[in-house]
């Protein structure tokens, strides 16, 4: 059978396939491996994956990329960032190591509300210039598919014009973009004494508009004691689902207020950050069916002593998911091969662990789990190729990087 | 004046220049910075540093860079290192991170003495083509000089072999390489059981055989609980110092013996981990001038809790330097940018504290701080490209590179 691409004489392809639902348990560690690997790729997709001689006994193509005896993985899935913004916060960074708490960084005009700002002013060209960069960044460290939130606007058109600049940032690179809408990130500055009236304006202005304009897969919300608490963000989520959109929370990161029990409750598809989660509160995202996405380069970004109890979560039977939270303030890393060091020194996950929870399980985090996240037939043709021994020199191995190439639906995106 | 190269229109030069001696105190955050800087190159020395305005008005050159509003810094000294061995070792990080214990790794054929084992049997030129790649993957993070420890060898001929193929890396790379003979690294197999037998071989062959070929010039001792102990340290430091060879030590990683009083009362140029080291030994290598030189990745990748005193040593007015420890068991950092970022997050240094610790001091940590580690007139035009705004940056942002160039001793070694 005649097809678009073979990648051939991979040394080892981890699929991370042949399951329907995110990976949980002992599965997580069932990668599932094809020694000397071969795929073929037909419109995007993978039609076989198999041994090198299996493949080209079957099918034949005209564009035949030898893979050097390198490691396959699937492109890694980051299904949780903040991409869209115009200046990053690097100068609060030292702050914050010179001792400075941040509500005095942010009284002095700096923190998320300095984000909002810039970011309102912004022209929709200069965003999404600088965020394609960022973007093309993150696809150098093997990333294919993104999730990307609003949520510097908080105003109607700024928060649309966020949305924009994530369309086109699906549609301008190679990477699947998955825009989530994040109105109710903080209130803004003139509404930080109304909380009421920014709700109303969130539910029933912001949440129709970016309903009506389609612009927007999922609604999130920071639920966060002297931010969202959990009857404003019932309040936010239940009119988000009414409008068509998916459900995310950022949940219980500093304090177990019950945000991971809301998430439950909701059926959110993901709950994320999960810091100060409670027994009951992963007992119940659980039972749920809700996936936790852990972002433990943020804790790490600030310094904390603890992390997510993401090692409990798997052992609870979760099928936990990690990503980077890129954003400019409290994380900017880009990298998930970094955040899986980091999932498997601070949380204590195995390398396996670690992939799956960057790859399927974060697919499914972000609705995706049926087109990306591992290489089995049906799936985008969504690869990356490394110089390196196995999987596990991945997180065991700090700062340059193996990555050799990364292809996105057939098509090299980057590398070599 | 005509010379070989300008490189003009920096955003901003940091030199890291104007000092004799390592900095500490206030002079670590007093980094001398030019904007709209320039440099100009004659015979692979810096001639001056200044503005574009002034530097054009006084020099002249038929090779012209422009830096395109960069940042530039000075290149890296990776003061620190052990990147002569045939194999990683992943499959312990991922062993460790099952629950193993180093010892159980070791009985089962892991650990050092595995290393030990390949490196003995491997050729000279397999060794370099290993450790070359290594070295130019640290090249590509901006390290432009760096020291490279022998010490998997642990008999005459082998440790020589390592040192040859540290000089090969020195003479066919661009990079600067200091050599360090560590026969003394660990115990071999084979004297595991007869201590006193192996310190006559380092004392009466392997010292001897160094010094007569030239090939070190520095010796190091792994100073700790169940290795060399502090008796055994001063026995082989002073055969070393007899012989011509500056000194170093692994002091007090793991536990507070006095390996830092040692390095004191000995002069050493540098004790290096330091993770234990008590307010005595942390005061005597201040009275004595030693440079602590603190490995945080090292920790990091341990799953340490703890980290080496940095911020004290600082306070306490001691010349701090960092570096990687790049070897094959308990750190695979190659990555003096990430080492930063770990020195600011886990040590609580500043920026600007980091950047010295990486550069200047790590240059005199190796005695090389005549040399390298600053821009200024007289020394290598080692320095690093960089698309950020400002230093903050490099240790806040966590992931991909931002490094443009580099270039040693006015040569471009790396980059677009």
């Amino acid at each position: 059978m005649q097809v678009d691409t073979l990648l051939i004489h991979c040394k080892q392809i981890l699929t991370v396939g042949g399951k329907s639902s995110p990976r949980k348990g002992s599965d997580l560690n069932d990668l599932g491996s094809v020694a000397d690997g071969a795929l073929a790729v037909e419109d995007g997709l993978i039609t076989a994956v198999g041994t090198t001689v299996d493949i080209l006994y079957n099918y034949k193509s005209d564009n035949i990329i030898d893979a050097s005896d390198r490691i396959v993985l699937p492109g890694f899935v980051d299904c949780h960032t903040h991409p869209v913004f115009v200046h990053t916060r690097e100068d609060e960074f030292a702050q914050r190591l010179a001792g400075k708490s941040y509500v005095e960084i942010a009284l002095a005009g700096g923190g998320i509300r300095s984000t909002i700002k810039t970011t309102r002013e912004a022209d929709e060209n200069v965003l999404f210039e600088l965020a394609r960069k960022r973007v093309l960044k993150m696809l150098s460290q093997g990333t294919t598919t993104l999730e990307a939130k609003s949520g510097y606007g908080l105003d109607t058109d700024s928060e649309l014009k966020q949305l924009l600049v994530i369309r086109r940032l699906g549609r301008e690179t190679p990477l699947t973009v998955v825009p989530t809408f994040m109105g109710a990130h903080e209130y803004p500055a003139e509404y930080k004494d109304d909380h009421a009236a920014y709700l109303d304006i969130l539910c029933q202005e912001m949440i129709p508009a970016v309903a009506e304009q389609g612009i927007a897969q999922f609604c999130d919300i920071f639920t966060e004691k002297h931010v969202f608490g959990i009857d404003e963000s019932r309040r936010v989520l239940n009119c988000a689902r009414d409008h068509g959109l998916q459900l995310k929370m950022h949940a219980d990161e500093i304090e177990p207020i019950g945000g991971a029990e809301l998430a439950a409750e909701l059926k959110c598809v993901s709950a994320d950050h999960l810091g100060a989660a409670s027994d009951a509160g992963i007992e119940a995202l659980k039972e749920a069916g809700v996936i936790p996405v852990l972002l433990p380069a943020t804790l790490f970004s600030l310094r904390s002593k603890t992390y997510a109890r993401g090692r409990f979560m798997i052992e609870r039977g979760l099928p936990v998911a990690i990503a980077t939270d890129y954003n400019p303030g409290s994380c900017n890393c880009d990298s998930l091969p970094l955040t899986m060091s980091l999932a498997c020194l601070q949380m204590g996950f195995s390398p396996a662990e670690a992939l799956c929870a960057a790859t399927i399980n974060a697919a499914h985090a972000i609705g995706l789990g049926d087109k990306v996240g591992s290489l089995e037939p049906g799936k985008q043709a969504d690869f990356t190729v490394w110089d390196i021994p196995s999987l596990n020199f991945l997180p065991y191995h700090l700062g340059s990087s193996h990555l050799e190439s990364v292809y996105i639906k057939g098509q090299k995106a980057f590398g070599s």
